[in-house]
């Protein structure tokens, strides 16, 4: 990954800014701008935070435990240690280099920990200033190299998928196919399921957000199964829905009713269109042919280094696509007491229209 | 569990601080207070938050994926729905309810969501009251309930141990090892590990929080295991050291200076001794034997709902444990090029000693 570039594009941003220094705790920003790839155990363990300079050296401070792994992961980093609290550490830094402002991530940054940093401002004279969503703008755009990571996340995911489909049995409840799901995902060499993996049956599947439980799959019944897995840093997600042997009139009119938005979706996303135009393309699909209440959720969201950002793909979103950017798209109907059904692909923006990353149709077309 | 009672202490605290309500937004915060099991998807995907007034109702607002959910969990909660952002939700009822003041957990609001809070307090006139601990002060003595599920869960996660330990083979990487664990975990009903496993052999097992990787376990050299899981919503955590193979005389020797240290420990565990002694006794071993320098981490940490949490068993806690609180006792030795050796048990601290909540003791005495 070039992370020069990458610093390179920060302090452009800092220059705009007028900042003189960045501290970075966010996980997913951290890894960016690092290749640092420490998880933290829950925002008040953190394993390390960036300090980078717009005018001088970029710096990882860490403890003992992590100094190797940040010493071997990082490239252009100097990697500082502290003990117990970074606040002594990152006032010596502060001090040392006559910083004037410091900027932090105010959505990444606890109430407490920004009432220390105000104080050390407070001290040394120094601006501390909260910026919203200023690594994360970076993100957005994916370079091709990226593009490529989540390809092969894409592609593993599927090959998931097939597995666990290619073996599912009458006497599987949720929660083993989940649980073989997330095993099999780390076998073949994933880093872990990028968010607890979906499987719902029966009326369950009218949850958008069902929790896998001891349910065993009916026959004949709908089921869902959203998954999603980290790849060398890079996130996949995707959703397919199916009934469990044979699939009645209704069921099949309406997954074909889904696929049918989902690919009118896709029609519509090509560089300089809005989220909100994609968005209301594939609902009006299922609008149309009158189901456009059980449609409740946004048509989808960008992925990454996080399997949730930028940009969302909703009516709210009235910002214009850009090449680069990788965003799912996944409509779904809930109807409760019946049941629900959502597919989700992802796919890259481009200048003329958009690249599917999803290969594998199992599921897809009925 | 007692939430009514927990509830209750709640309020007393409230009544001490003078608050009318708080804001409740720590997962397991969250779960302590109302059985609420939905975890966040990191700090910025909330899954709800509670508000609960001194005199007055207890609420748990969240949004339409998780209703059902929060319904079914909670006893004594009105559940509230928002849409998007729940301080339009949250400014409504402090408005009704006329409220005063309202705290928030400093150490889990971030600073950008504290903003809105303090400039929602501006417009109302309500008193926004930074928190710290305010919860986990309720969470440090156990109730018998609870140490019963804290048991349950080191059973388990014994039973896990064994029967990978059993099935250990010479082909195995350290991440083999890990998955096997953690998938077996969550065979026996475990709802996941409590952490990222870890699996050290070799050099590797100097470093304190080693990563597995795709080393083979060799024949002979020193195996760091480090596991835990949660089961119920209370956590398990436990280290066991061995030589896979025969151990020389050294590994021997120091095995068994770290389960003197260990067993020192342990002896020093009652109500009315503090953190710090009971980290001095074990220390002291090490120490005697000439090996102090290559024991750089606390002695260990409260276990609960986190599997870390109050209180600290290090030489910076000079506070006495009570009865009813769990700790771990987690002895080690790191030595860089030669390899790491650490012994890890969890105990209930009682008025006259602790209670060892291991009974296995394999690769304890060797």
């Amino acid at each position: 990954m070039d992370y020069p570039k990458r610093l390179q594009r920060l302090r452009r941003s800092m220059a705009a800014r007028k900042l003189d220094a960045v501290l970075i705790r966010q996980p997913d920003n951290r890894r960016y701008l690092s290749g640092y790839t420490a998880p933290d155990h829950g925002i008040a363990e953190t394993s390390g935070l960036l300090l980078i300079l717009r005018k001088g050296p970029s710096y990882l401070l860490t403890d003992f435990r992590f100094r190797e792994q940040a010493e071997n992961e990082t490239d252009g980093y100097e990697v500082l240690l502290y003990f117990d609290d970074s606040l002594k550490l990152l006032q010596k830094l502060v001090f040392d280099h006559g910083l004037n402002s410091l900027g932090f991530e105010s959505d990444y940054t606890l109430h407490s920990n920004a009432e220390s940093l105000f104080d050390l401002g407070g001290t040394l004279s120094v601006d501390m200033v909260p910026l919203t969503g200023f690594v994360e703008r970076l993100r957005l755009i994916k370079s091709e190299e990226e593009i490529e990571r989540i390809r092969r996340s894409v592609r593993l995911n599927e090959q998931v998928f097939q597995n666990v489909f290619n073996a599912l049995k009458d006497t599987g409840t949720e929660l083993d196919i989940a649980l073989e799901i997330e095993t099999e995902m780390r076998r073949h060499g994933a880093e872990g399921a990028a968010f607890a993996t979906i499987v719902a049956s029966g009326a369950a599947t009218s949850l958008p957000h069902a929790v896998p439980g001891r349910r065993k799959l009916a026959r004949n019944a709908p089921v869902v199964i959203d998954m999603g897995l980290i790849l060398e840093g890079y996130c996949s997600d995707m959703t397919r829905s199916f009934a469990f042997g044979t699939a009645d009139k209704k069921y099949t009119k309406l997954h074909r009713l889904v696929r049918q938005a989902q690919l009118a979706g896709m029609a519509a996303v090509r560089a300089g269109v809005s989220g909100r135009e994609v968005d209301s393309a594939a609902r009006q699909v299922l609008a149309d042919a009158g189901y456009g209440e059980y449609f409740g959720h946004a048509l989808g969201h960008g992925v990454g280094i996080a399997v949730h950002e930028q940009p969302r793909v909703s009516s709210k979103n009235r910002k214009k696509l850009k090449p680069g950017m990788v965003i799912t798209i996944e409509p779904g109907l809930y109807i409760p007491g019946w049941g629900g059904i959502r597919l989700e692909n992802m796919v890259v923006v481009r200048e003329d229209g958009c690249e599917n990353l999803n290969s594998d149709t199992t599921w897809l077309d009925i």
